[in-house]
């Protein structure tokens, strides 16, 4: 295997077996882009045609679906999520081999892949994230043949679309849907909102199935995935289940550490100017991430700020902001809460986008290139401003790409939020395990202890120098939390790449050894 | 130039020069599809990009159109539209020549282009239909080089997914959008409701310009086109003359023949058995073909019954039927009047549609497939029930293919409603002067002195017969005609063919010939 040194310093191979030729991160927009996009099969329909078959197995019969293929799942369902189980399932029972599952991402609802990846079923995984026994599986004993890709959401539209995965069959899940294929995922006992991976794999698929819990009369409205791009509806009894598909409203942190980086980042925004009359503002999940929309509505309210839109990830935290009219609109990609459900049914201002539209680099412009600030955690940051959110300290993949540096790539202003440890291990270090997002795309990183400016944004730096906030440089971080843990110990790491961390425009940022118990 | 006979019994050439091979109609689902469809460029956007431009001048110039390419308009504005010409006269302007216009159709708006095809600026067109100057000096005057090609709503949403044409440079009136191009025809002083035919031409053109009179904040919604789809923004005075774009409600006939066939015709439904719960039903335009809405209200109240689609082309009279309740949705792909604009904006079951999902035949499943019944108007229709739609008794082109071929090839019932002569020329003839629509899916003719019933349907028409209908021959239909008229004239044709009347899935059905005065 040949390697080079990427853009980001990491030896990245050039060559994988059975994935094919690579290309090394360049910079954040410098892959050079020429050709058309992939297109899906001319097909033909007729008035007598039916769509509606009685199983799983009978679509995967009708579709032809064998050996050595690619099928597409999407993840809305989260943990909740029944169809890529009873899928595979039946992929297994008819003997099929050799699989390729491009999903959205992978959470707990999908620990029994591990079984038909140990018999030769799924031998590739695309993925934006890994968690859980899968994940430890993969990094500690090897268990899939071929490098499990990692996406950013915009990086797998992209992908499908560019023709660089070619989906042979998409099982696309749907909480309503009708006899021709109309659906959505608003409406129905096991509605999860906005649908905006799967709109993506049911245009550039050979074959999609709907596989919904609630077929409707024709037509199902409102249309988020039209007729005119599936073949077949499947009906089951439960496409998942309703208490782990939402998750309730996401509360608000009473962690201290994290009100105060919350604290400390509202400040930052405010500092940085963006903070205006139509701006637009994403947080990514976790404590300190979510709370900084807390402050901000505050400063909001009390400046009569109205935003333009919040995205996402549409959490209860923004709804909030959508429905006190601080920010005009919520565009919406995957609704994460009960709350979030609620509103996408109900406010014709809370708007349902693919995650092509979100942040795809490789369209004609993206959701995410018109964001003034995104704020994102991180499970790891280091001198460089690079950022992991994949794998532990232990080098075991425990994380997710999603929309990280989709978003960071994107933003005026990129905040990272993020403890300087935790449970004694430090959270600012010399170089991070696993490169998600480049450093380049991060300006600040705040924490508890201090805040390091990015040293590219000179202005934003004098500013917040002036102000009464424990700036530092993200050396003087690394200092304090190592002062704090000592030196976190190094990983022992095999020789196997066990996963590949792929930037959203198709090159890689890095790899992924396996670890060595 | 070669000629073979197609199923209809026409001779159809199989070669002509500057727009290439051609194939012969063969029967209504009977052209095999293989390959995969047309595909966009792919393209790379950054956050610093700026989509607005300052003129059409500068998005011809930026989209790189040049001699010999192809571009694209929609005609939602109708007769209103001021975006066809004003990008014509800048091509003209900038000294572009032998351009194509992909029109969805052509109204009185473009009478203009008469000047620009002389000129030698526009060397072809394909639209659904052609009427006025443009038609008289095309037919009569042979002042296009190439024949126009007329397509059907569906036939064009299918060449253009198929790469039968590709667009160069689609140029969308839009009278709602932002500066990324997210857009819609639903609001804004120049809206026009739905937006069905630019979303298919969207998604195929290499490159797309918005151009709107109303750009508002990011980011518009309801979003019909997505801005990953829109290369340019141009902002101009006016897109259309709003009193023209939205002709008022659309009034019901009290003309006594029309409404004596609407009432023959509801009979004629009814004795079919498909007006029962949950079916669907589509008028074209039309007074006869509108007034059967009337007839069937009154039906459907008295026997409980609500239908689960209208499909349209939305009118006034289904926009009534849905408000009250007798239909759960509407599926439009082009509103046609201001109460029909009107329900766009407040009713979400009126849905909107693109002219793929509304008629293509060649996806993985249409609208138009799923009617039950479908009451079209015809300009003749001859003993073998073809419908002409398209020339008038002089030979002279007026008239458009619309969704006419593609609702009667779809629909489980299609009723051709017509009086039997108009101004002393008679309706049923022994050979239409042009075939649109095969007789093969016309199952139905109602004039107001006789009904005549395809014999292929042996069943409906045992049924009529029972009844005290005036069911009649198609040639007892056709001599009662010609009783009152005498025997039509024969037009005399030249030997220069000036359209092409493509059926909806690329085959050739009919050509027009030049007319000698």
């Amino acid at each position: 295997m040949e390697f080079v040194e990427n853009k980001v310093g990491r030896m990245v191979p050039t060559y994988i077996e059975g994935i094919g030729a690579l290309k090394p991160f360049n910079g954040i927009f410098d892959t050079d882009i020429e050709g058309r996009k992939h297109s899906s099969l001319l097909s033909k329909a007729t008035p007598s045609d039916q769509k509606l078959l009685n199983s799983i197995g009978e679509a995967i019969e009708k579709t032809g679906l064998r050996d050595g293929m690619t099928i597409s799942f999407h993840h809305h369902l989260r943990n909740g999520d029944h169809v890529l189980m009873m899928v595979v399932e039946e992929i297994a029972r008819m003997g099929i081999k050799d699989i390729t599952i491009c999903a959205s991402s992978l959470t707990n609802a999908h620990e029994g892949l591990v079984a038909h990846i140990k018999s030769g079923v799924v031998t590739g995984l695309h993925t934006s994230g890994l968690r859980g026994n899968i994940a430890k599986e993969i990094t500690t004993n090897c268990i899939l043949p071929k490098p499990v890709i990692f996406r950013t959401h915009g990086g797998r539209a992209r992908a499908i679309e560019s023709g660089d995965v070619k989906i042979d069959v998409a099982f696309i899940a749907a909480s309503c849907c009708d006899d021709m294929g109309n659906m959505n995922g608003k409406l129905g006992k096991s509605a999860f909102g906005a649908m905006g991976y799967p709109m993506v794999d049911a245009q550039y698929a050979d074959k999609v199935v709907a596989i919904t819990d609630n077929l409707v009369p024709y037509p199902a409205y409102p249309i988020s995935i039209p007729q005119t791009l599936v073949d077949y509806v499947v009906v089951v009894e439960e496409i998942g289940d309703p208490a782990l598909i939402s998750a309730g409203a996401t509360r608000v942190t009473n962690n201290p550490v994290e009100l105060l980086i919350a604290e400390y980042a509202s400040d930052v925004l405010i500092q940085s100017g963006l903070v205006k009359e139509g701006f637009s503002f994403q947080a990514g999940s976790g404590g300190a991430s979510l709370a900084v929309a807390k402050y901000l509505r505050d400063y909001m309210k009390a400046n009569n700020i109205v935003g333009g839109f919040a995205s996402g990830g549409a959490t209860s935290y923004l709804v909030e902001l959508l429905e006190e009219g601080l920010f005009r609109t919520l565009l919406d990609t995957q609704t994460f809460d009960a709350k979030a459900a609620t509103s996408f049914i109900k406010n014709e201002n809370h708007i349902e986008m693919s995650a092509s539209m979100y942040a795809n680099p490789h369209n004609k412009g993206c959701v995410a290139n018109k964001l003034d600030i995104m704020i994102l955690s991180a499970t790891e940051v280091d001198v460089n401003y690079n950022v992991n959110v994949m794998t532990a300290s232990t080098g075991v993949i425990m994380g997710a790409q999603g929309g990280h540096p989709d978003t960071a790539a994107g933003a005026k202003l990129t905040v990272v939020v993020a403890p300087l440890m935790r449970k004694r291990i430090p959270i600012v270090v010399d170089e991070v395990t696993t490169i998600v997002t480049p450093g380049e795309t991060v300006d600040v990183v705040v924490t508890e202890r201090g805040i390091a400016v990015n040293p590219k944004n000179t202005e934003l730096l004098a500013k917040l120098k002036a102000m009464n906030l424990p700036v530092m440089t993200i050396e003087e971080l690394r200092d304090l939390a190592e002062s704090f843990t000592g030196k976190p110990e190094k990983v022992e790491f095999g020789d196997k790449i066990v996963g590949i961390i792929e930037y959203r425009d198709g090159t890689v940022m890095d790899v992924i050894r396996n670890v060595i118990k």
